[in-house]
Parts: structure tokens; C-alpha cells; sequence
């Protein structure tokens, strides 16, 4: 027996199960960009190997500078992160505080773990009906949830994982006059281009109770560096750095994120990319007997399928080295759901090759 | 009128002052080992560059095996953390739970920032008598501090920042019947030779109420990289690993980590140029006027000053780009001590004729 991993991108387990190398394994499992990650990010992180012998600057201000022109936010209402999962623990611990916190589920493992750190009590909602038909956050009855209290927390993730849905800001913003607390998880957003991102940055100025998560890990093919923001009211955030250490970010991280946000032809290079590899994969999936894509919004596809998708699991690693990601992390999946990344072309007609093999 | 930086190692705030390119200012603030960092290292993060595209692996498998050599503990009982800074954080979580915590002082800033960020009741235990000297541990009536609960927790670094004082083993081993919990931070223990040093490391499978905390940043010059780890019982750092997020250590800094422990070379010349440049600095000093420093076991030393240390430090700067760390982070120390890291022959030189323009 071996253990499945909790988390996607875990390619020594599935080279271990087929007897190869991990180099060999085509990787669906995780939801990293495969543009990336931009020339322009490796030169700064080797341009500043000289800088590791000082400490980071404690209040990161060139990179929050950066950040700052990017989004139209004062710097001081920018925190960068060792990954937006160090962000989520401080966010878990204000969520903690209040009565409930409710969370929009199937949600990201990491969201429990920083809810349960400090005890929060937690209230699922789930975004799938019964029938498995992803609906939208407007149809949950927000007014009877939140009758009894106002202190309650939202945590939501915006585009949503594991189904790609995209909700409308318009759809959020109400929300956060029902809320003591609303944390937005957009790690996702940036694979939207302007014309169609919908994230609640602009609104957080006027919301103190509005806390956005931003991540470099996917967008920028980066998980290996961690390096995420968050942008809130200045008050919060300076709360925030009186509980974690001094230096969270390392220098190469902070020098990279700089590097990654200003690089306006990555940016656009995969937003031409995903335009047209989503729907192509899209449509190669639904041709499939037995499989359901979902629309999605991102560089991900959420599948629910006719057969196991353990079992299918197995068999693409087995019959084409291909590995795609269970949902068995998200419990309210199961067996019946997995998920992919969407890759280039040529990776993707493999994928569909490889699913086409098992299931005609 | 310019902010004073808190912690050592702020170039930028001295250039400024100065008027001149950070490059220029010699750094005698930050206690860094001027050898590093290895070249080993160096090449172990370029050669890991290509692996910034997956997630660390959230058992740091790799990195603990090598520090389980190094240390000759089971990979279990080792923690690898974002700096020892982060894993602060959780010891200061587990100490906040207890009825006081000692902390002997003066103390790093940072231990004030972990223990205030969970609540924990703090009593200070003064290191330096009336008269400014170093007392020892063993002088301490410990019997009558824990007379009232065992209940309590100790934090203590050793050797000890920033006098430099090295407490022996024997003299804490007592102390670890006597509370809940012993948080040692032995940040600067690798500056003392294999025959020389007093880790508490060989005790800790004894104890599962003693929690040791390492480093890479000052050994190895990597103050940029963000590389720690805790050597303690299982079952704590399992705990620890609960509250935080799964990838505290990104992929660069594990490497390096790998490789700097294993650079039995770049250790021994450590040792090496310790041994001399530390006695030919010490002595330099001591025949100064009105300076006095402390016997030291480690690469910096603390020195009392009959002028204010604010005035020393900004004549240095002015007129030697000198930077010394002035003790006002140490409000036990206050204007009357500074701290300084001991470098090269050369640059030790450079500070000894700085300081004797200024005080003849």
C-alpha cells in the first residue's frame, strides 16, 4: 500500500507507484502555470544572491511599493507573506474570534488547518448542490444564516477551487455589510485578465472588515519560493506583525515577487495561452464517455466522472504517466471528482489520449 | 531627525545618515561570520533553481535526514523552520500557556515579540549585575524563583546575545527539573568548536520539556535566507506543525540548508579565523580608553563605554563609515554599551583605529 497525498503535485509518490523517474510523470495534479515560471523572475532571484547576507528589510517596503503601483493600494495596506498560507494562520486567528466562521466548501485543505489552529467554529456552506451543480454564492440564504449575529466570519476563496467558479464582485459586496469579517482567498485571480478579473481589491478601502489573499504560487509556476500578500485595513495588518517573526519573506523572495508583478508579457502570454488551451481541453473532456467538466474561470477544470477516479488515477499513471489530481482532500468530492491543470496543447492531447484509452 | 533602526544590520538607515552608498559602510552591527556564505551554498540554491516550479516538500524529508546526522537525533524530533524567528513563534505559543515565563535578560528583542504576541506573563531574570557585570546562571536562587509552581517556563539563549557569555551545560541541566518548559536558543552555538561547545542537544530525547532552537543566519551568513530549525519531542513539533502553514521553508532555503551543515571546511576555517581575530579584537579594545568589553565565546562582543555608545556609533559613521550596534534594543543596557561583531584582521583594525581617533 502506498499513502496518497493529501496535496496535489506530489510526483515522488506517483513516480514510486509506476517505477520511474519523477521527471517522467506529466503533471496535471497541480495548478501551476506551465509558462512559467518568466526568465525575468529567475534573473532577480540570481541578481540577488549577494543580498543574502543581510536581513530582509522587516517592513519589505520596496516590494510593497511594487505591489502598491500594481493594485492602487497605499503600501501600508499591503503585508507580504512567506506564501498566502502564513497569511491565512493570522487570518484564522482574527476569524477565531468571532462567533462562527463560515466557509464556502469544498474548500483548500490549508483553511481548515487555520481554522482549527485557534479554535474557530466553523460553519460549511456548500457551493455544490445534491445533484453536484455548482451554484452561485447569490442563491444561499444569507439573511437567514446571519440572523441570529453579526459576528460572524466569511472565508471564501474567489475564483473558487476546486470548481473554477468565478463569483461576480457585485455578488460579494453585500456581503461584507452581514460580516464582522470577510476573507477573499484570490490566489486564482490574476489568471483572469483586467477585463474580466473580479477582485474585491478596489472595495478595501472602504471596508475595514475585508481582507484579500494574493498568491505568486500559481500564476507564476512559483509554489517552491512561497510568496503571497495580503491587502487590508493598515490596523489589521500591523496586528498581524506584532504576532508572527520579523522576516517572514527571504530576500530571494521578496527580489523575485518584485520581478514577477511587473512583467507584463508573462502576464499577457498566459492569458493568451488559457483563452485558448481552456476551451480546447473543455471541450476534449466532455467528449470523453462518462466525464463532466466544469466551466471554470481559471487554469483548472474540475471533473466529475462515471467511474472511480482513484481508479482512473491509477490506470493514467500506470498506462501514460499522467497524473491528475484526486479530490479526496475535499471530502464533500469524493470519489467522483477529480481535477486537472490546464497544460500546453501538445500535454493536454495527452491527457485527453490517456483518459480516452481507459474510457472507451 | 532619522528613526534608529531596532534591530542590527540596518545599512540603509547608516547611509543615509552618512550620506554615502550602503556599500560603503562597514558593518560591525549585524553579528554575521565574515567568511560566508559558503560557496557550497551558493551553488546548492543556483542548482536548485529549477525546482522552484513544486511545492516544498511539506516533511522537509531531505533536510532533516542531514541535520539527523549532524546532530545524531532521529529526523522526528527536528523541526526546520522560516528562521528560528518562526519557530519562536510556536515555542511562544506553549509558553504562554504556563503560569510565568523567565526570561533572562538582557534578551533579543524578538523573544519580547513572542512571548507578548500569545499573552504570556513574563518575569525578567537580570544577567548583569548592579555593577554591569556578567553574572552566571548557577547565581541565580532558582529554588526560591519556583518555590511557588513548576508550572513555569525558562527562555534563555546560550551562549548568551549579547554578551557572549556561554552558560555550560551542566549549569542549565539542573534547571530542566525544575520547569514545564526550557526553550533554548543556541542561535550562535556553532561558532564554538566540536570540544568546546555546551548544546543541550544530547539531552533533549531525556526531556520532552526542552525545546532546542537553531539557526543558519549567523554561522553561515545567511541573515537573507530565513533558515532555522527546533530539535525537540515529536509530539510538540507535531503540535507546532498544526498551527502554521505546510511550507514554511521554501525550496532555495532547504538546500541550502543541506549543504551549509554538511561544509565541514567552511567550518573549520570559522573556528580558524575565530580564534585569532576574536583575542586580537578583545585586546585592542580593552586598551582603549573607557571601553571595557566582555569576555566572549562567540563572534561578537559586548563592550561597556564610559562615552554614549548613540555618540560613538554616529561619530564612527561620520567619520570612519563604521557601524557598531548600539544596546538601546537591550533597554536593560541602555547608552552606555554597544556590540560589535568580530570580522577580519583588516576590517578589526579599521574599527580599532576608528574608536581610538575618537576616544584619545
Amino acid at each position: 500500500m502506498f499513502n496518497r497525498p493529501l496535496h496535489g503535485g506530489n510526483i515522488a509518490w506517483a513516480a514510486a507507484l509506476v517505477g520511474c523517474s519523477p521527471d517522467a510523470i506529466l503533471d496535471f495534479s497541480a495548478s501551476i502555470n506551465p509558462l512559467g515560471p518568466p526568465e525575468s523572475v529567475i534573473a532577480a532571484i540570481k541578481s540577488h544572491l549577494p543580498k543574502l547576507t543581510a536581513y530582509p528589510d522587516p517592513d519589505y517596503h520596496q516590494l510593497r511599493l511594487s505591489l502598491s503601483e500594481v493594485h492602487q493600494v497605499p503600501p501600508d495596506w499591503i503585508l507580504p507573506g512567506n506564501g498566502s498560507a502564513e497569511l491565512l494562520t493570522w487570518a484564522g486567528w482574527d476569524l477565531s474570534v468571532l462567533e462562527r466562521t463560515f466557509l464556502i466548501t469544498p474548500a483548500f485543505s490549508d483553511y481548515w488547518r487555520a481554522l482549527k489552529a485557534f479554535n474557530a467554529s466553523v460553519v460549511e456552506l456548500p457551493l455544490l448542490s445534491a445533484g453536484g451543480e455548482a451554484i452561485g454564492l447569490e442563491f444561499l440564504d444569507w439573511k437567514k444564516l446571519t440572523s441570529s449575529s453579526l459576528n460572524n466570519g466569511l472565508l471564501l476563496n474567489n475564483p473558487h477551487n476546486p470548481t473554477g467558479k468565478l463569483f461576480c464582485k457585485e455578488t460579494i459586496e453585500p456581503l461584507l455589510e452581514r460580516f464582522a469579517l470577510v476573507v477573499v482567498d484570490e490566489a486564482f485571480m490574476d489568471f483572469l485578465p483586467p477585463n474580466r478579473e473580479q477582485s474585491l481589491i478596489p472595495l478595501v478601502r472602504e471596508f475595514p472588515n475585508l481582507v484579500i489573499l494574493r498568491s505568486l504560487t500559481k500564476f507564476y509556476s512559483l509554489p517552491g519560493l512561497r510568496l503571497g500578500y495580503a491587502i487590508a485595513h493598515p490596523d489589521r495588518l500591523k496586528r498581524w506583525q506584532t504576532r508572527r517573526d520579523p522576516w517572514p519573506v527571504n530576500v530571494l523572495a521578496a527580489a523575485a515577487a518584485a520581478a514577477a508583478i511587473n512583467d507584463r508579457v508573462f502576464q499577457q502570454q498566459t492569458w493568451n495561452w488559457l483563452q485558448v488551451s481552456g476551451i480546447k481541453l473543455f471541450q476534449g473532456l466532455a467528449d470523453l464517455p462518462g466525464l463532466k467538466p466544469y466551466e471554470s474561470a481559471v487554469n483548472f477544470l474540475l471533473v466529475k466522472s462515471a467511474v472511480s477516479s482513484c481508479l482512473l488515477q491509477e490506470k493514467l499513471l500506470q498506462e501514460s504517466q499522467i497524473l491528475i489530481r484526486d479530490c479526496l482532500s475535499f471530502p464533500e468530492l469524493g470519489d467522483r471528482y477529480f481535477r486537472i491543470a490546464i497544460r500546453s496543447p501538445t500535454d493536454n492531447q495527452r491527457l485527453i489520449a490517456g483518459l480516452a484509452k481507459i474510457l472507451s
